[in-house]
């Protein structure tokens, strides 16, 4: 584990001779010591795409120069880049609706710092779970939503991320669609689905894998889109059913699942691990 | 392993009380020795669920006369039950397009015994894998299917299987869709479709995978109904792919993951462990 | 899921003709409504192991009658057998060392409702995780062991568990070696073992297998018996490594498997679905 | 997939700034177009390993001249580094004793192009595979093993590898030790172990997963060592089995996974993705 703070650069770029090249001069040349680089070429799309970070420490370049110079590479390349230091602590609104295993799971992960992010907020439609809240002392806002209060409600959510400076919505298990007109105004959005994702896309996907007598049953995090259940997959994973498991079954085991599976996309993301091009995502290892 | 000849009941029946006592009783009343017994309970569906084999050595039943005395139990129960003896060896048409690794693998398992039947006979709408069928000494039919001669060439089909007196058709990755007319005819078929169904019903599951950036692939087999990719699933499989991999990467992965779910299949429909309800199997294991 | 009163049978027994008729026949004999029943022969022992569980309402024989009338069907055939009703509460004594993941999920798990059971106890040999056990209101005893006092503590803790009627003791990544003489004394332990057991028994598993250079690691939960690690296996899981895992990634990664593994176990065990033989088990599913 | 010819070099050498860039410009500097670049740190080792695959098509240099350019970058680094063409196919040698299973599928593969090799030879100390030799035109060498004569047998498959110029020889369940003697004089050598090691090193292992009662089975491909199924690792991965499975059945499903797990390792093998250091693998996806 690495102690000292590192740059991330998140490269999206039309491929071409010497981009590896060009970009590992970069960091050499101003003394930088990368500690990961990894890169991937998407032969369809013309795409190279890559991770590359290096320890600050004895890096020649000052924060705040880092972004121009790297863009007089990048221009003529015509590449797409995000740069992240990995001392900025992200923060995270939770958005909840009644159940509560899979916040309770981001909430020991990052107390554990299996990622490392704040979680100044949680956001539900309902509140029983604001004694959840109140146990680890974050603050809890009920944000009931109707069919006819929604765009009002999605307003107050707004100004909630705003005021508490959120850089990452997880919903984690919210169970209401978010309007595609939010995620115009806040894109940066990881939602868990309860299903092998494009399989029982929408409500009650337990209960339609149950009735098509599927032996599998899956969970996948993606990024929320304004098309429901299709955004880029982050993460999914499976676990084998059998035909003595009920509804209640799968949702028990679907539970063990989601945690997992919403865990794993969130740590990714906040490693700036996770490119998204067209509606893929590489993840680098 | 049991070499002895058994003789194995599938019933399903309205739940009621006794059921496990009667049928239990009927066979040790005529002097049978259960070596396997397994039931469950749908309780959604009000059903009773039963699988059980046994020994016909030192049974007092002749065999032909098992049936009608069985009935005289399970016609007051409204059961609907079915009887099969271990010694009779079922005989399989593998239907097949181009691509042989299913081919393979299903003569490579019957070979090594792995499941009992005869392999008598290979259809298939392309020539190429006639070579296959001489090297194991099977006859090969080729029967090439256009839009316009589909009936006609269903017809002669159905001709064949009774010929060659054939008891299942395993779809072996044969890439034509059998018309309900025919399953209409002849129902014990088992289709392999590629893809975690109900994800990528129809046409080419791995590039829509692809597409759609999916983190997992799977396979399924069924058996096949009027219904297109819709049939009761009697097992399914997955493997993990990440952004690395392509389309011919997912075609490669989910050819291992096609063989050993087809294989798995069958092997289960051969030993009288699959019994079909609605649209839902269990699997007896 | 059964909300009415059951009891089920756990029975073993040397293999013989209508041994499944004679159990069934008692439940139904007696107006039972049997709504599991599942057995196991294993041919290489001789031995059929079976699991039945009936409803009590309507039942005619009271609770108290049950176990002397199975008895007289049990006995002529060498069978040993237990008892058990589903409304009996067990009470469960959670041991932990430093580590909090087995037993947040634990206690998250039965206050979800996942098994019944009251957990009024949580013992360590640290003192740690004491405001985990005062966030939840459960007893916390803190019991250090040393090289020199591990026999005087070992009689402290059966006090306790004598003292809290504990029916169950869950080693939730205790990290102590159990003596012989505890085990005697007490024995219904479940162990949770952070290797894919019989690799890396004892101390630093997750180390070993960096060393070793594995792709694959697992948890495994067993019976605690005198031999470390070495007692009859409940459930095993594994998950995927690769070179750029570090020990601390594969510490990370475990902790999710043996959280769900125990748990899976716990359920498992509590629910009566574990039948112990030899160094084996049968878990009914 | 291309089809255009590559090269590809292997790198490991001690952690130090500079070096994507070094290796990256190398091949930039001559003109080279990057397929496929990965890396690896261990830190704990203080070791960089790399693999770079390049286009060879409008590369400036020679392939004759590439080692000798490349060994003036690498050895101020103190760099150990292979290089490997994509258009050189090489020859594996397939060591069997009875069974066929792992044969076959390796035969398949080769004929489906899943890898690029050549497979001229068969070696075994029985002589019952002889026929699938014949059938699919491979020659067959019968080289039976006893006690006493091992050395010259040695000496024999030696001379064989040697008259066949192989450059891989894979043990697909040849059940024999191979000495350290032989191993000293050719080291390219992959080994299939049925067992999820280091559980169950040596003979048979299924009889020993079954006595342990294990609810997942294993299997390994690793390199050949002097020390019996300790060298590295490059491929496992596990099915599930439960209380029904016997010692037979643990055959069964093994062998798919045995013959799965193989074919991977052989796969990343051959397309030189594998890099050993000390007793561990990277291997580069």
């Amino acid at each position: 584990m690495m102690t000292n703070p590192t740059a991330t650069l998140l490269i999206s770029c039309p491929d071409q001779r010497g981009l590896v090249a060009k970009f590992a001069n970069f960091i050499y040349s101003n003394g930088g010591n990368i500690i990961h680089a990894d890169q991937h070429t998407d032969f369809a799309a013309g795409l190279f795409l890559t991770r590359i970070e290096w320890q600050l420490e004895g890096f020649n370049l000052p924060r705040e120069f880092i972004a121009p110079a790297f863009n007089a590479i990048a221009q003529p390349l015509s590449a797409k880049w995000e740069i992240r230091f990995s001392d900025t602590v992200p923060r995270i609104a939770i958005w909840v609706s009644r159940q509560d295993h899979c916040l309770f799971d981001l909430i020991w992960r990052q107390r554990a710092k299996e990622f490392v992010a704040e979680i100044p907020l949680i956001i539900s439609n309902h509140a029983n779970l604001k004694v959840v809240a109140e146990q680890f002392n974050i603050d809890f806002q009920h944000v009931p939503i109707t069919k006819d209060n929604k765009s009002e409600q999605e307003a107050q959510q707004l100004e909630l991320l705003r005021q508490y400076k959120i850089d990452l919505v997880v919903l984690a298990k919210y169970m209401q669609i978010v309007s595609a007109d939010f995620i115009n105004q806040f894109s940066q959005i990881i939602n868990i689905h309860h299903s092998f994702l494009p399989a029982f896309i929408g409500a009650n996907p337990y209960h339609r894998a149950f009735e098509r007598g599927v032996k599998i049953i899956g969970a996948t995090a993606h990024y929320a889109t304004a098309d429901l259940d299709a955004g880029p997959i982050i993460e999914q994973d499976v676990v084998r059913v059998s035909h003595r498991d009920e509804v209640d079954d799968l949702v028990r085991k679907g539970k063990d699942l989601e945690r997992v599976v919403l865990a794993r996309a969130v740590r990714s993301h906040l490693q700036n691990r996770v490119l998204v091009y067209g509606n893929r995502t590489v993840v680098f290892e």
